[in-house]
């Protein structure tokens, strides 16, 4: 078995309002020189080893998990010694 | 200067209904082996150096970035040369 943990932000240049937003939120409660807040989604699951395929997941990312146009992925895989 | 990235996600036992829709629909599309899926928040951003303390961020992250009643979060500090 794999843990999949896959990283997906919005590119460089595509403006964040949710980052803005809590940013913003930090700020008003005190908290200062934060800066650059981008906010993105954090997925983890596992696979059956035969399937967790670097394509097989490439794909998944790329026809649903992310958004080619606006956003970025990474992805780690640890092997899952029992499940 | 200090990069951060903080990774939310639901506790054990919380219910992911987001999880298993996205679980559901990879699967729709052909994706087999894929369980657990649980999708959560993964946000980065820079501090300045005096800042970005330990206590400093779990207070940000239990006060704004994670709501503690049903998520858990962990984060990690990169030192980042020039900014």
């Amino acid at each position: 078995m794999v843990k999949v943990k896959v990283f997906v932000t919005l590119k460089e240049g595509v403006l964040d309002p949710q980052g803005k937003a809590v940013e913003q939120a930090l700020d008003a409660r005190g908290f200062r020189g934060v800066s650059e807040m981008r906010v993105g989604k954090y997925m983890e699951f596992y696979m059956d080893h035969e399937a967790a395929g670097d394509q097989e997941i490439q794909n998944m990312c790329e026809q649903l998990l992310a958004n080619p146009v606006i956003e970025d992925y990474r992805y780690e895989t640890e092997e899952v010694v029992s499940k």
